[in-house]
């Protein structure tokens, strides 16, 4: 097996970012994220579909994950998860089942909640601290506030 | 908010069970859910979809879910899901980032993983150790075990 270490995030995560202006555009959340293997092919990119498939559970990493279809574990396994915003406990719940072992985060400063326990489950949690992302959610949040409460879980 | 205290868990585990026959019947992992209000107001039953649907995100949690549609956060805050199986992190780690307080496992002999974590997080888990779910699943782990293995994510 590869190791992921050569892959370029940047570039990978600009593939996640490019869905989140997307989902934005469509008046939904902008968040996206990418599943790529370490050899760099890009299994899957996805977004967050809340509003525009009226969805519950199509955050931007299980979109994506819902995206790359059936895959043997293996395939997981030498993956890693692009994602724009911190996973919630839903996707890193996610990427726990299917052992992807390292998940590659835009920002932490909007939301933050599984990465301590991520890690714990031996999961690699590499956050870039990216403004574009950063600035996504500072919009969403000043002008889709009780989207953004619905999406995760909280009372507007 | 009432409690959910004097809902008839056997029979809501029934529906359950009931969707999970349908998905054997289907072709697919015989796995069902029900989420539930607190006053005994059936949201949504939902059940594995991973081979009726080719998805690798559509347990029967996150289907039931799915299928409940875009609900505040009050609402999953006073719901029970019912599981025919004890749920793997992706289904845990949904419930968490939704809030739902309780969780009612059919069993838990064939897969177990995360109740432990739900409980440190405030989810309260009963068990009820239903036949019939583990019946269901026996015949599951014989005759589909590939299928089994890749829905939580495992080699075959």
């Amino acid at each position: 097996m590869t190791t992921a270490e050569h892959l370029d995030d940047k570039h990978f995560l600009g593939l996640a970012i490019d869905q989140a202006r997307i989902g934005w555009e469509e008046g939904g959340v902008p968040i996206g994220a990418a599943l790529v293997t370490n050899d760099g092919e890009v299994l899957a990119v996805g977004r967050n579909r809340r509003v525009q498939l009226g969805s519950a559970i199509r955050h931007g990493e299980t979109d994506c994950i819902e995206r790359a279809g059936r895959l043997p574990a293996s395939v997981y396994r030498a993956s890693v998860l692009y994602t724009t915003l911190s996973p919630c406990f839903m996707c890193a719940g996610t990427a726990v089942l299917y052992d992807i072992p390292r998940i590659v985060v835009g920002e932490n400063r909007t939301f933050e909640a599984s990465e301590s326990w991520l890690r714990s489950r031996g999961v690699v949690v590499d956050v870039l601290d990216d403004p574009t992302c950063k600035q996504l959610m500072d919009r969403m949040l000043d002008e889709r506030a009780e989207i953004w409460a619905e999406d995760i879980g909280e009372e507007a």
